[in-house]
Parts: C-alpha cells; structure tokens; sequence
C-alpha cells in the first residue's frame, strides 16, 4: 500500500532539518518491522516447539515496543530536540539488531522468523543510515 | 511500500478464522491511520493557530492510540477469542469516525489534517468490513 | 507508592465531567493492570509448561494494550468526546474479564497467574463502575 | 495505591540479576511519569497559553512513550540481553531530563507543569540508579 506518511510530512508546517523522503521511509521501515515482530510473537507462540522460541518471543516483544515508539518520536517535529531521536535509534539499533540474531537462528524452520529477521535488518540499516545523516 | 504484514499471516502456523488477504489490508490501514494522526497531533501543534486546534490534536492522539492497539490485537491469533478483536474493532470505528470529523473541519486549511481525514475514513471503512466479515 | 494521577487530575485547568477521584483510580488501576499483564506474560514465557499457557500470555498481551490504551484515552479531557472513553472502557471490560478467566484456570499452579488474575478483575469492576458513572 | 509490580516480579519464575526491590520501584516510577506526561500533555492543551506549551507538549508526549516502552522491556526478564533494557534506560534519561527542563519552564504558571517536571526528574534519577546497578 501507499502509506500516508511522506505527505504528512510534505505538509508539515515548518523546517524539517533531516531529508523528508529519508524520513518517511525510514518511519515506514519502523512501522513494518513492529508490526512484524507482534506478528512473529504470536505465530512462534502457535508452534509446537513453542518452549524453544521463548527467547524468540521476547526479543520480538521487546523489538515491537521499540521499534514503535521510535516511529512516533521521529514522526514529531514540533520543538524538535535531536537528543531524543537519537538515543531511540540507537536503541533500535541494538533492539532490531538483538530480534534479526534470534529470529535468523529459527529461520530455517519457521519462515515467520526468517521474515521477521529480515524486517528488523532492514530497520537496523535504515535506523544506522538515519543516525549517520542525523550528524 | 510492500508490508510484511501479509507474508507473516500466510505462514502463521495455525487455522485463522478470517480471510487472511482482508485481515493483513486492514492491519496496514490501521498502522497507517495510527501513523497520520500521530503526524496530524504534531503538525498541528505547529500551526500559528494551534489554540483552534486543541480538539483535533487530542481525537489525533486518541485515534493514534485506539488504531495501533486496534492493529496489534488483531495481529494475534493464538487463543482466538473474536470478544476482543469486535470491541476494539468497534472502539476503533468510533475513534476513526471522530477523528475523520474533526480533522474534516480543518482540512481546507490544513492540507495536513485532510490527509488524516482520509486515513481516518479508510480505515473505519476497513473495520466495519471487517467486523461484517466476523458475523 | 503514590501516583501523579490525582494531583495532575486536581490541576486539569478546565471542567471535567466525571469525579476526580474515581477517574484517578480508575486510571491508577488500569495502568497496574496493564503491568500485571506485561509480568505475566514474561512470567509464563519462563515456566517448564509455557506449551500450557500460550493462550493466557496471548490474552495477557491483549489485555495490556488494551488497559494502556484506555488509561490514555481516560487521561485527556481536552475536548471531551464520551463516545471514544466509553467504547475503550467497554473493549477494557471484555479484555480484563477474558484475562481474570485465563489467568485464574492457572492461578493454583503459578502464582503470577493469580496476582495478574486478582488485577484483572479489579481493573474489569473499576472500568464498570466509570461505565455506570458515565451514564 | 499498592501496585502489583513487586508481587509480580517476587514470583518470576527464574533468576532475575538485578535486586528485585529496585526494578519493581523503577518500573513503578516509570509507569507514574508515563502517566504524568500522558496527563501533562493534555492539560497543556487546554491552557490558554497553549502556543507558549507546544515544545512541551512534544516533550511530554516523547516521554510518555519513551517511558512507558521501558517499563515494558524492564518489565520482562526471559531470554535476558542486558543490552536492549540499557539502551531504553539511557534514552530515558535524555527523555525525562529533556522533559523535566521544558515542564520546569511553566511550572510556577502551571502546577501540572510542576507536578509533572518533578514525576520526570525522579524518573530520570531511578534510571541512572539502575543503569549504575546493572554495570
């Protein structure tokens, strides 16, 4: 789908000092990979094997609340202070990072993880590669 | 962009009561609607006439709340009990319909709030479709 | 320990149309609920028959969202919409009673099932009686 | 209001590396400040200096979430990765110093602001606290 989020940003009101379409693509990147770990939650949570995800589990839980927490700050301009932003990505760095480990390792057998890992190494990049245009 | 939305409910290990196409489009709705109003909230409290905007800026981060709840309930399908999913289905019908209101009275000034407007009525649509779809 | 809750309520700088103390009890007993749901979730993850309890952690996940949800929504008076309130109270009700049920058939082996089970339904009562009061 | 944190944390099932006592009083303050900010946010809405309240508003709604995504991920102890809960920590300190400086601005105008700007800075200290008892 064609998400609403580059023309808000587009018709945000005043300065935005990082590039919109770096932005929005990024909130985008944020958005999908916490829907994904929620999802990758649940369906590890239906798996036989349950007691060997739990770890899975976790770190997607972890992942889904962080990922979307980011999304909500960087969608925020109004005062903007870069402190903040910047301390959520580095945390979504080492969040994605920590869930794209443990769902790869399952990946073979439960391709949700192989999914979901892939969702939280393309947020990792996109959170790195926002950091080093926030400097 | 292409979610991983759908991708994570095809290889969800167990039976789903829904149809899985219209589940997943309506998820990426409702994580696009939680993404505008957090954005409309923002621009709006940007705007040189903000103190005309205070009931639009709190439906915003109601509707925001209500969606991204809305999605995550939804996203899970372990232990099916549909009680929960209706509920917030219907709560979110309710937040979508307020915020489409209220960001309709603004969306001549404000190209931002008639872009929210929209996501608002996508996704109310999308929930009533889906509460049909649950009976 | 003593919340923010009341005090902040005490400082609102308008009208609000419910009592303040039951409000910020309400909201108090929503955000532990909320917590409890969160725990014991994890706390089910860590058990030797976490295969048993993959429906309370999935309704555990559930009822957290929705208790943060409805607390939020209860926390904002800046124009006042009862429709939004009492729809979030209504799904919150159907959340907390599912999660007391769930949490209670495990409540003799694990403790935490219990405690979460004891928070569930003291959060479901709280949110019938703002319902009634709301009337 | 005794919350059912610590009871919760007290039946965790397995090892926990950090003083119980410590993390649930964490938790609770940053569950308080969550819900302060929450509450600050809207408050702010309905003054009549709203234009003067916009940066705060931001940081309040930053917050909110920055604090209410570390109680979750402080709240879970499975699969433990110290690394994903220091994160949060760090990026809520930078949350709640940034935020109990803009409420600190408005607090002798607005007692919210006050009460708030204290919720904050308890919360930023409890974090350091326990950032400096995980090392």
């Amino acid at each position: 789908m064609t998400t609403s989020t580059l023309p808000m940003l587009e018709n945000y009101p005043q300065a935005i000092s990082l590039d919109r379409i770096q932005l929005a693509a990024t909130i985008d990147i944020l958005d999908d990979c916490a829907e994904a770990c929620t999802a990758c939650a649940d369906a590890c949570l239906s798996e036989p094997d349950v007691a060997a995800l739990v770890r899975c589990i976790r770190t997607n839980l972890d992942c889904a609340d962080v990922c979307a927490t980011t999304a909500r700050v960087l969608s925020r301009h109004t005062g903007y202070d870069a402190t903040i932003g910047r301390a959520m990505l580095q945390a979504c760095v080492i969040a994605c990072s920590a869930c794209a480990h443990e769902c790869g390792l399952h990946a073979e057998m439960h391709e949700h993880c192989g999914i979901c890992a892939d969702a939280c190494r393309s947020c990792e990049q996109a959170c790195r590669d926002l950091l080093a245009a926030m400097d």
